[in-house]
């Protein structure tokens, strides 16, 4: 999995813009960016941030080489800039929200720096690396809130859209809750755990299913799992597991009872599997689902008390089926003029795409109890509130809203300076405790599978006379 | 985007079947696999099957490395299969239907002989690499329909799950049918044409949008394209765009009008912008359309005459929005058993999920006109069918069905031999044109956006035969 070059994995504009400000002197004007997504996937009241790894590893990592250089001077770049291009870096600072962070619309998660040039060129790259991770580790966390504590394994590879689909989309879905993957490139790099069972051509590879079983359990009589429905799960496949199992019990080998289905009706199958298994006296059989699992189908067999213990989910995990692009945005907020800092806005017929001027700190305000209540956008530089918050909404700038807190925390934390990675890399343990913590603090009105609260991203009183004084200058409110 | 190693990118599972093949001394048993899909994306009448490149890549370089089997044996796998595994390579033989084919469910598009630890060992790679860019191609194709031969463009580098699914998803759009990608990385790996505009950062980073847009066309002389949306696109962007095109025409510099429409209603934009420019004197402005386009609404743009005249479709084409998993699954069809081939089958309780047991090549007949008429599964060895042909039903195995056609082209080629791909690479441009000249031949029953007709994919009198024979052996029509 590791490239020789990502410098080109860029959209082109990205390239001739940059040309463009060189040529015209403007390569080092210092701009800000910020990252942030305007809708979370439909039903959720959250998201689960991740994917920065691969942002800082590409700023880190960052130059064009030859290879590079001499592909764009094909396609029509001049010389004068490739030179420019060839000692080029990421001269960027950059402030993120940690990876594992719940987070909510319209508040920007990264927030980026740096001369014209470099700032512009991050775009592609950084939306590509976010958009994804922070889609299935959202999804992750909703499927595993619906499985009620029952482990959920990611066994996505074989539908992922590519191999980087597998492999971030494994590592980000261990992020959100799951316990392991089938994928053993993801265990490899990332250290999450591995786990399978067998296929269906396991069974249909031997002369009959009982020879087939009884192999499985031979090789591996450490924790194996039976498959099955490779043919009728009910008169051959469910018996046919128990019978091996004691076998195997009356040799001395004392095992856990545990099967795979992964076809016909769970519910019923899974409930009459228990019943066998406890007629023959296993008394806590393992009964592991796949099949196009999601949460919703999840919830539904929870509902129909399945007998099922351990999920195995695949394709609506690793796409985020029912929603498989979360639209995040990277959009220039101010830019330098002189030493001062100059808000821009971006302006739009539809009233919750207008931008939100300024360079910005997201602050999180907290219960007593520690849930998050709360999240202001502060200006860089405004002073946070403690005690009475007052923060406006973001459409209706005049609609103010108060609430009592404690001392609000801010999630931005720089982690790039001049192109430079502050802080070592977090373990992926570290971050997936941070994401369950956060996970564990959120109230279940915003977990709720359906019609979950919406939570309060609100502009600071600076964040939003800014946004006032554009919109006005701009003639929003009418010209007067 | 070259990677040292891909041998670990699997399935545990298969790594574990493997070796309980090996420990078993089965693991040189020739088996036969197929890969097909049996749905196809909603309202889609044919699929265009793409994504062959990486298998062949993948079998061409495999090996696993010593830090794989460092891994392996950090996992639980023993020494003395890790030593196995250090030499192993797959030595499979396999057949596939050509990249840019149209292709339909249940037909066999690859077939993989081989030792059964080698072909189990590729299933997941092979789905991996198979499923994404045939949904890709067959989303573009869609689109492209749609566009009624508008040039359309691929911009879904930011929305793409990942590297890949940017890189390998444009190339399967381009061989769909789209002229061009943003992505920088797809042009440099595969040739494919980069187009790109600019963001609307290029404007905010001026004082003006006029200033901007002087500024770009200075520097881009060459075919630009002003993006006006900004502001306003009614009162400021395309007035402006207009005024500046103008300004550069009396410099004696006479371009063709062009703009980038990304927000709002691209009906009643397009066709203002349309006017705008006509009215200047711009004969045949360029106005290219994007923003959460599909098939669906460039249709209904069309059915509005907007002045749209090419389209840069995103997250819907990279993602295949509205079914982002092709479902395609790898089958064993046979064991061998000595000298002689065992078909083996797969029952289900869902008619449709049994399996087509056997080894099979796919035969397409066409009619006089050159449009496909039907594809038959036959036996490897059967004799292929010439004038009248008889075929049967793969559910309903006792509906028999006849038709006249000419002599039948058989689809699965030989492109690997005992691990060793057989002829060079196929170029990118011959696959593209392979699928432009296959849709070109598909009546429009089967390419319409809304209740296509079904193609029919029948199994020949032997394997028809063979599939009775295996149903009846297990019970399916009654025990006698």
């Amino acid at each position: 999995m590791e490239r020789k070059d990502m410098a080109l994995l860029t959209d082109f504009y990205e390239l001739t813009m940059m040309y463009g400000f060189w040529k015209k002197g403007r390569e080092n004007r210092r701009v800000c960016f910020e990252y942030f997504f305007r809708e979370l996937p439909p039903h959720n009241g959250f998201a689960l941030f991740a994917g920065l790894d691969q942002v800082l590893a590409f700023i880190n990592n960052f130059s064009f080489t030859d290879e590079d250089l001499r592909y764009l001077r094909q396609v029509g770049l001049p010389d004068e800039f490739l030179a420019y291009l060839r000692s080029f870096r990421l001269e960027i600072d950059l402030w993120a929200v940690p990876e594992g962070t719940v987070v909510f619309p319209y508040e920007p998660l990264v927030r980026v720096e740096g001369p014209l040039a470099s700032a512009q060129l991050l775009e592609a790259f950084l939306l590509n690396a976010l958009n994804y991770p922070t889609l299935v580790a959202t999804k992750a966390a909703r499927i595993c809130y619906a499985a009620e504590g029952d482990p959920v394994l990611e066994f996505g590879l074989r539908r992922a859209q590519g191999p980087d689909g597998g492999v971030t989309g494994s590592r980000a879905a261990y992020i959100g809750g799951c316990v392991g993957t089938s994928n053993a490139l993801a265990g490899q790099i990332y250290g999450i755990p591995v786990k399978g069972t067998h296929a269906h051509s396991w069974v249909m590879s031997f002369d009959s299913e009982l020879e087939a079983f009884r192999a499985y359990i031979e090789i591996f009589p450490e924790n194996p799992v039976l498959l099955v429905d490779t043919y009728d799960p009910l008169t051959s496949g469910i018996p046919n597991a128990v019978k091996v199992f004691k076998e195997f019990r009356e040799k001395g080998l004392p095992l856990r009872g545990a099967i795979r289905l992964d076809s016909g009706d769970l519910a019923k199958l899974s409930k009459e599997a228990w019943r066998l298994f406890r007629e023959a006296g296993f008394e806590d059989p393992l009964i592991v689902a796949s099949n196009e699992l999601e949460e919703d189908l999840i919830a539904d067999l929870k509902r129909q008390q399945a007998k099922v213990n351990s999920w195995g989910v695949g394709t609506h995990l690793i796409t985020a089926r029912d929603h498989p692009a979360l639209g995040g945005v990277y959009k220039i907020v101010a830019v330098q003029n002189g030493q001062a800092w100059e808000p821009k806005i971006k302006i739009s017929g539809n009233i919750s795409k207008i931008t939100d001027p300024g360079r910005k700190q997201v602050v999180r305000y907290y219960l007593p109890s520690g849930a998050p209540l709360a999240d202001v956008l502060y200006l860089e530089n405004e002073a946070i509130q403690t005690g009475e918050v007052r923060a406006y909404d973001r459409e209706n700038l005049f609609k103010e809203e108060r609430f009592a807190a404690g001392s609000g925390k801010p999630l931005l934390q720089k982690l790039v300076e001049k192109g430079k990675v502050l802080p070592p890399p977090e373990s992926l343990e570290a971050v997936r405790e941070r994401a369950l913590a956060n996970l564990a603090a959120l109230p279940g009105e915003y977990r709720r599978l359906r019609y979950p609260q919406t939570y309060s991203v609100l502009l600071s009183p600076g964040a939003a006379n800014v946004k006032r004084e554009l919109l006005t200058e701009a003639g929003f409110f009418g010209r007067r």
